[in-house]
């Protein structure tokens, strides 16, 4: 039976990206020898990510004025490294508190300088994006989670300010154009849209950069990896070349515009269900509704079993809604296809008008 | 033609391993799903985490004394967290310089304690491990580089002390037994013995993460680590994988004992053909040959050539020397056989007879 894989990450990638992995364990680029066994100073890595860094430029519309580096560590390392690398004792940057990941950043930001938090929806259960919060223009940077995992809230605009954003865009990175000149910083753990677990994406503006406002350890300090184009110690090969493919991918489906439209099109699909349904509800304002995550609750919450069994009858996997919110949520990043999103809508639809 | 892969790092694995994770990539344990996209939740994957855990405490006949974690970032990050957590601005660590990577490793400490380098080989282009030299008893930790995969020399045992020493031992490690209650800290980047780049095996012993002297980032503190078992964020999924897969095998082939004598046995052989040879010599000090990286040097660099297009036509990949020693270098670790070996012990024997 098919699977249509909705986890909310690590996540689905293109089933094309998949097969030439998978031939690549075994024989890269005809060499005779494995991805996974080939020195990261080999010509045939070195193409692999001088090609992954021109496609994030070229995807992104990116300037020569950015840096685009592979790191490791995740997100959660991002966390500290930012404000390690930017934020000085007598400086303060805004943090905006929409969830789990912002709050970790703030966590970690606190160790090194000021922070302010502009605004939070803490109180509201993270269901909306704040807006309408005064931003000093004083501010080292602003620092936003741009799509919201847990909540499946997702900003659509920019707050209105000079101050150069910082954000983690690890959940909706690659699923749309994005106004790159606003950004001092953006980072990325690669297991949503990009790749798999193993590899996260830093975009620094130079001017940025040259704002580096301590010294610190020589892996945590980006100029190391500037510098060194990601390759001052060992890179995660296998990571970097599966995000490679999967960013070529996102090229031959029109690129950023060309999967936006999709995205809009599979979460159009998937909200008019959950609203038009008499059992189910999304609890996010709907103008900050994520195209990445798409949480939905029942209103009857002993339905709930009966309706996952159903779901994973039809083949739908890990939908089971995060902890902190509760029912059901369904990741349709960028590989999930309009079938997988058209299979799960059918089995509310059906759901709804067996019980409700 | 078949390809013996002599590369230092990203290095061989077996092909069992290539094969199992090829598969793992389309269709991971039958679940109609790729290891790639699967969450780091799921009991698929907690299932490979245990296990990676479990063959590490195996292999290494590690008590419940110890924690085995998997990180990212490379030994090059271990540098810097080790003192970060552990060595206090009035503490001090002892340091044997053996080469490159020892060199990294002190200039990281020196920025959170005292640092003393109690040995160094460097005048002598590292071609020994130093030995005789007094090691006080009030150090916080012995730092050591097991091996040394650049100039191909290797601790056969251990300095005599009772302060606990802390080993990066990223390109020997499961390549032998050790006397793991020697070690306050073991780490190793995985790309050599263990699997592919983009994990980090850290063994601590649990008194000696009591010793933590001060707060770090959350990222940065192996309490985080333990405490999570390695999940406080999306962990390197595929690394730690294939990973598991390398362990596995190592044990078929009746666990660091069996690969030790086998180890031997390539090393022998390839040590003697050089010896025995009349245009090539190792630059090594006897009781210090190093058993994972043979470094081979010609007395007339005018041949080098000649003898590099030799080897590659027999198929030996990746045995170009590292621009700190020049001529040449293999790499035999766990995964080269005796065949491997062989087929480059005959290409220079040959040589030898022509142009010797």
């Amino acid at each position: 039976m098919k699977k249509y894989n909705f986890s909310a990450g690590p996540a689905i990638l293109p089933q094309e990206v998949f097969a030439e992995a998978s031939q690549a364990v075994v024989d890269f680029a005809g060499i005779g020898l494995s991805i996974l066994e080939i020195s990261h100073r080999s010509k045939e890595f070195q193409a692999v990510m001088d090609e992954a860094q021109a496609l994030v430029k070229e995807l992104l519309g990116l300037s020569d004025d950015f840096e685009v580096l592979f790191l490791q560590g995740g997100a959660s390392t991002q966390f500290a490294m930012i404000p390690m690398n930017f934020l000085g004792e007598n400086e303060t940057a805004g943090y905006v508190d929409t969830g789990s990941w912002s709050t970790k950043a703030i966590k970690e930001a606190k160790r090194y300088g000021g922070t302010s938090v502009l605004a939070s929806s803490k109180e509201d259960n993270f269901n909306h994006i704040p807006k309408g919060y005064d931003i000093p223009a004083d501010l080292k940077y602003l620092h936003i989670t741009s799509n919201n995992t847990i909540f499946g809230t997702e900003y659509h605009s920019l707050p209105d300010t000079d101050v150069p954003v910082v954000a983690d865009m690890s959940s909706n990175i690659f699923s749309k154009p994005i106004d790159v000149d606003r950004y001092g910083l953006i980072y990325a753990g690669a297991q949503k849209n990009m790749g798999p677990a193993g590899t996260t994406l830093v975009i620094v503006k130079k001017d940025f950069l040259a704002k580096q406002v301590r010294e610190v350890p020589t892996m945590l300090d980006y100029n190391t990896h500037v510098g060194k184009q990601s390759m001052f110690n060992t890179p995660p090969v296998f990571a970097i070349y599966v995000s490679m493919l999967t960013l070529r991918w996102v090229k031959a489906q029109g690129g950023v515009t060309g999967v936006q439209k999709l995205n809009q099109a599979k979460a159009d699909l998937l909200y008019s269900t959950i609203d038009d349904s008499s059992l189910f509800y999304n609890p996010v304002a709907k103008e900050d509704r994520s195209l990445m995550n798409v949480t939905f609750l029942m209103k009857n919450k002993d339905l709930e079993a009966d309706f996952l069994a159903a779901a994973t009858a039809a083949g739908c996997s890990a939908i089971k809604g995060h902890r902190s919110v509760g029912g059901f949520r369904a990741s349709i990043y960028n590989a999930m296809d309009l079938e997988g999103v058209k299979v799960l809508t059918e089995v509310i639809t059906d759901f709804d008008k067996k019980h409700g």
